[in-house]
């Protein structure tokens, strides 16, 4: 098939997989609930068609193998994930797929040196379990018996979820693949983000997962009558956390990269006339430099516990997260680069299968211009033509990497 | 009795009636719900144990009179209210009753030119309908239909409240007290706040209840990727909001009596990788004098218009309450500082009956020091000593009102 027609059958099945939901009138798709099924049939049909072998893996990872004649041969891998956030567009993950899926088509009547493996991995998200990355984890021989004892929202675990979509449990460890028998790792998802549109660029070469700190902040002050109370005898806990929520906002727009975030903020008691007596917050904050987010998560933190102390407030936080950055392979960083031509260089700031991936063979990431920066909302979407322009990109950068013998 | 014993007892009394709660380990009292039976029996037995002729009117409010022998006397009326804050504490209202009670036990034995009318109002935090003042609303004539049409939880209208409790919405307009009638009212509360024990004082003569403003306000930005979305493009409507929360508590640090605050504050999204979309928070603004509170009103949601036009969001506001600030009697507050000695004189920063009586009748009111400032708490607290000043006050004070001819 032609470039253009690969293209618009890659959203025509963006758009098929986006009926797969479990809520009527939104998509949401989490680690093998029933529409995992229709998603995988549709894999499976067209996969088949464009030649590639199919198997399902133990946790739910579909795989279609386009194989090399030579049976000892590496294995390139190519993939991202199928399910989704509540009420999530259609491309997250997806479009990686299936990008994925149309590169192995075009280059299906090749001789390959290497083995081509497009994965749709069946977890991502953590939105079931609370916990991501469980097909890409399961991949690298990474799945612990603590993640696979963990509940969802009804209490059952991922070993009880598994059974149920008919597959076993006890082949898990089977799902992983030989170290040293994959010869790299490739995603093409969208930026999520609104930086290539900044740049009026339709791709980006991912440098980096960017590590990321995240942390539960409380600040416990007195509640007291907002009538009664003088300004100068309040001990207001809001009136703290405000002032670092500017902090935070301040130290994050000085510092090149770095990506500071109070996403959540309650009040309590909260109500109108009563001056707050409690404020917990998040504090996320990310940067490709581990150094650098150390540095400033320390600052912010002493910061806190400064604004605490003249206020007279009790300060206390809690680690939720401390994860590297994680950088991709500089070689396929320089390859993929020369197959995009001027394309810009950028992290991550959302973590992805890649961060996974990375632990076991050299990895890397191409991004595909998000319009609006729109994400994790059904308004989400993407070009056609930015769409067109990855899967040529792809298609050069796989041909390559699928005939190297290193 | 003496000052000593009848102190002892305002306390003990205190105790009884916190026993009368409509939840099992704590005190919540609400409009007309069964344990203001309880509260009512109590009362009777006292009340008619100090001489007084007791009746309750229409909207449940309990009325002790010590009579004139002069039939056409005008009435002082002394009161605050027994319904309570859910987990409320044992002194906010009762206490303001029982000390009129035990000022009129002392008084009971003289020659009154003016009859004493005690009165415990049977609503005033507004809990059970979201709307206060009920019991002093009925004492003035001033209970709308609307108002008696409002509901509570689970329904059912002030006017249905008030059968199952015995008494007949048709009685309503005749609980109202004839204008001219009234000489004046009195009412003892605890502050509620911190000022008197900051200045070392027991009591305080209140000058004014302080007009009050209050909205809704709303800044409505972009929720985005809290990775994805680099600090220069982004649109954090809780960046926004903690800017005016900080600009709100600055404003009313530099004005002299202004109390602001921002008690409830909520964020969505919501989620810590999430940069907030929208930030809704209340505002509340208290001021003795009305210009100084309407200015800085103005200032404060102008900046929070410049806040957001800076930052590219949407804002707006809603206003749910404009009350202006009602002075007390310039001649009783004269007599009671007189009565009270050196005592400070302060403005109210909380409501009261006496703000909803101010409209009727000349109104003076007492502070009594809230330890710690604590209110609407059951760590709620009085010191002895200054209960019993209290009553000292209110027993020469009253009796100094009752012997006027004017």
């Amino acid at each position: 098939m032609e470039l253009d027609q690969l293209t618009d059958e890659v959203l025509r099945r963006c758009d098929v997989l986006a009926a797969c939901s479990e809520e009527p009138h939104r998509l949401t798709r989490t680690f093998l609930r029933p529409p995992m099924r229709a998603v995988h049939e549709h894999l499976r049909t067209w996969m088949t068609a464009a030649g590639l072998q199919v198997r399902v893996d133990a946790v739910g990872n579909m795989i279609g193998r386009l194989p090399s004649r030579d049976p000892e041969a590496r294995i390139l891998v190519v993939g991202s994930h199928v399910d989704t956030v509540p009420d999530a567009g259609k491309y997250d993950g997806v479009l990686g797929v299936l990008l994925g899926l149309a590169a192995a088509e075009a280059l299906a009547r090749r001789e390959l040196r290497r083995s081509l493996d497009v994965i749709a991995f069946s977890e991502e998200e953590g939105v079931r379990f609370g916990m991501p990355y469980l097909g890409s984890l399961a991949i690298c021989g990474r799945l612990t018996p603590e993640t696979l004892a963990k509940t969802d929202a009804d209490g059952v675990t991922v070993t009880e979820a598994i059974r149920p979509f008919g597959l076993d449990p006890g082949a898990i460890p089977a799902a992983a693949y030989t170290p040293g028998q994959v010869a790299g790792y490739f995603e093409a998802h969208i930026e999520q983000g609104p930086v290539l549109e900044s740049l009026d660029r339709p791709l980006g070469v991912v440098t980096a997962i960017v590590g990321q700190s995240r942390y539960w902040l409380r600040f416990v002050g007195r509640a007291g009558h907002a009538g009664a109370q003088p300004m100068d005898q309040r001990r207001d806990a809001l009136a703290a956390a405000a002032e670092f929520v500017g902090a935070v906002e301040a130290v994050a727009q000085l510092t090149d990269g770095l990506r500071a975030t109070v996403g959540s903020l309650t009040v309590s008691p909260g109500a109108a006339n009563v001056v707050p007596g409690e404020a917990r917050l998040t504090l996320d904050i990310r940067h490709e430099r581990d150094t650098v987010r150390r540095l400033r998560t320390t600052e912010l933190l002493d910061l806190a516990t400064t604004i605490a102390r003249r206020r007279k407030l009790g300060f206390e936080y809690e680690t939720v997260m401390d994860e590297k950055s994680v950088p991709m392979d500089a070689g396929l960083i320089d390859r993929l680069s020369a197959a995009t031509g001027a394309m810009p260089r950028m992290p991550s700031g959302a973590g992805h299968d890649a961060a996974v991936m990375a632990s076991f063979c050299p990895t890397a990431m191409l991004f595909i211009r998000s319009p609006g920066g729109i994400s994790h909302h059904p308004d989400e979407s993407v070009r056609r033509e930015d769409v067109r322009a990855a899967l040529k990109v792809m298609v050069e950068f796989l041909a390559t990497e699928l005939d190297r013998t290193d």
